[in-house]
């Protein structure tokens, strides 16, 4: 049996692009003791991946001609581990590739019953439904009636963690998006109250406009000059929560800081990060309240869906190039 | 009845100095109805003086011409007011003047049994003692065992933060301060584990030397650069607790915003700013905290003592200089 695999061939001088990937054919591998292999049917374009490829992030760098990491969800096709049966639907890191030989330990079975294959890398997964719920609840602790603001909103993580916010009785839910169809997709679909496009609008003088009263919670992925139009707004007590910046990951070493900073001080108000590693304990817990919001009809994700192994690297620069609506995935075809 | 009191002839470039005030001689107000008229002894030289020169700022600027605003302790030479009587030492929002006629409301009578009259600016003092207090416990919660670097630790704020940061069972409190003088008065006066001579020493390297543990708090009063140096070290759950930001009061809108923002997601860790102010209903409860501790021998205030009103304009660029160690008054000689 043959796997397609996508390497990196060099690193990127900034963001990732497609053109430092390839994809190159092997035969796939016969599971030994303790390792399964699985058929990836999708796999999850998440922006950690990038900062795997370019030097001095939170992740390790991966070495040239290394198969580029991912999350995915497949069937295993054989199983050398008493825990995986043939044919059962698993999660795992899997990396980018269609037939991947991985250790049994760090995958799990996923129930299919409950939720599509896909949810599990979508409202279901650590780095999509779960960053978004320790986030915008644990971190942001929003609460009745609250004013939240979500940058990157019509992403993955960001549409969710809109929804989220509503659910726990936020009382304005705004977005940033860029472009007038996302903006359309956050008010008409998720049921946002209002969106922002960062591409025409100015973004510090809409949030005044659409949040007289002041923002409570900020949900921001973005970072440099969108956070700093935000922290202009913020209440007396807000939270700002700092998932990511998709707009700083080109250049660890010169990253634009929060100017407004000092307005935490005038407010006393709070900013704080975290990534969905750091609730490991807690994934069980969090994917029931998950499962439970979906089971009445609270949270939607729009699934994008890209066809093939040779379209991960396009997928991947797309992700930072603002080019998805909701959650970006590669499906295999495996 | 003169009084000599230091008006703003016009408004600083960027920091306030001394040749911006001059010194002008009147005849004191007899106070009216709800007023009363104080003998003033020291005032209070803070940085947030300084942002009522300059726009931008938290406070309301003051127009030119006017009295600069300051903090003051005295004597009561007149009352048009039941709560106050003749003789009583009182602490109030005098300005820098020498005679202050002003609303009794806002001023209180002061206790010189407990402490002395210029404690009630320093320890005491809801911009010093308090403003310590309410950022080194209650927002930055320093627990038994913890790691706190405290900038700016040879001013009034920062070498009481440190040391209530003992008080509280911090393992390991380190200063950072300008010149070898101010380092030893932390070590050998204060008690602090170490301090870090920022004029002489690569701070970012030393806070990595002196704590390889990590830093669990971090009260920042100077901001910058410094800010960045200390963030690259905290721990995860680090609170990193604004106070201040010194160095960055020049230009508003030039801030030095911390590039280094992102390791709070890295660490799940928080930055948290306050001023006292929105602590004011914790005032006498606070208080009385800190009498506990200055009963216990906990807590140690140097005093630098200007003498005469003339010297408060020198006073006050003084403090943005980093000509200070410990709290800055001017005796006015009244």
């Amino acid at each position: 049996m043959k796997n397609k695999k996508v390497v990196l061939d060099r690193y990127p001088e900034a963001l990732p692009v497609a053109d430092v990937m390839s994809v190159q054919e092997e035969e796939a591998r016969v599971p030994g003791d303790g390792e399964i292999q699985v058929a990836v049917d999708y796999l999850s374009i998440d922006a950690w991946i990038g900062t795997t490829l370019s030097p001095g992030w939170l992740h390790t760098l991966i070495p040239e001609g290394a198969t580029v990491p991912a999350l995915g969800v497949g069937k295993v096709l054989a199983s050398g581990s008493l825990d995986f049966q043939e044919g059962d639907a698993v999660f795992g890191p899997f990396a980018a590739q269609t037939v991947a030989t991985v250790p049994a330990e760090g995958c799990s079975v996923v129930d299919t019953s409950i939720a599509g294959l896909s949810d599990y890398l979508g409202l279901l997964s650590v780095t999509t439904g779960l960053t978004a719920l320790f986030g915008i609840r644990d971190i942001g602790q929003v609460k009745e009636g609250d004013t939240v603001v979500v940058s990157a909103a019509a992403g993955a993580v960001g549409s969710v963690a809109g929804q989220m916010a509503r659910a726990l009785g936020a009382g304005k839910v705004i977005g940033i998006a860029g472009g007038p169809e996302k903006c359309a997709f956050l008010t008409d679909e998720l049921g946002f109250d209002a969106a922002i496009d960062y591409k025409s609008e100015d973004v510090e003088q809409r949030v005044g406009e659409l949040a007289p009263e002041g923002v409570s919670v900020f949900f921001d992925n973005v970072g440099g000059e969108m956070l700093d139009a935000v922290l202009e707004h913020i209440q007396e007590r807000a939270r700002v929560v700092i998932c990511g910046a998709i707009s700083q990951y080109a250049d660890n070493n010169d990253v634009y800081g929060p100017k407004r900073y000092l307005r935490l001080a005038e407010r006393y108000a709070r900013m704080e990060g975290y990534t969905a590693f750091h609730f490991a304990d807690r994934y069980a817990e969090g994917m029931k309240d998950i499962a439970a919001w979906m089971g009445e009809g609270k949270l939607k994700m729009r699934e994008q869906v890209e066809e093939g192994i040779e379209s991960f690297p396009r997928a991947l620069e797309m992700l930072f190039t603002g080019g998805n609506t909701g959650k970006l995935l590669v499906h295999t075809g495996s």
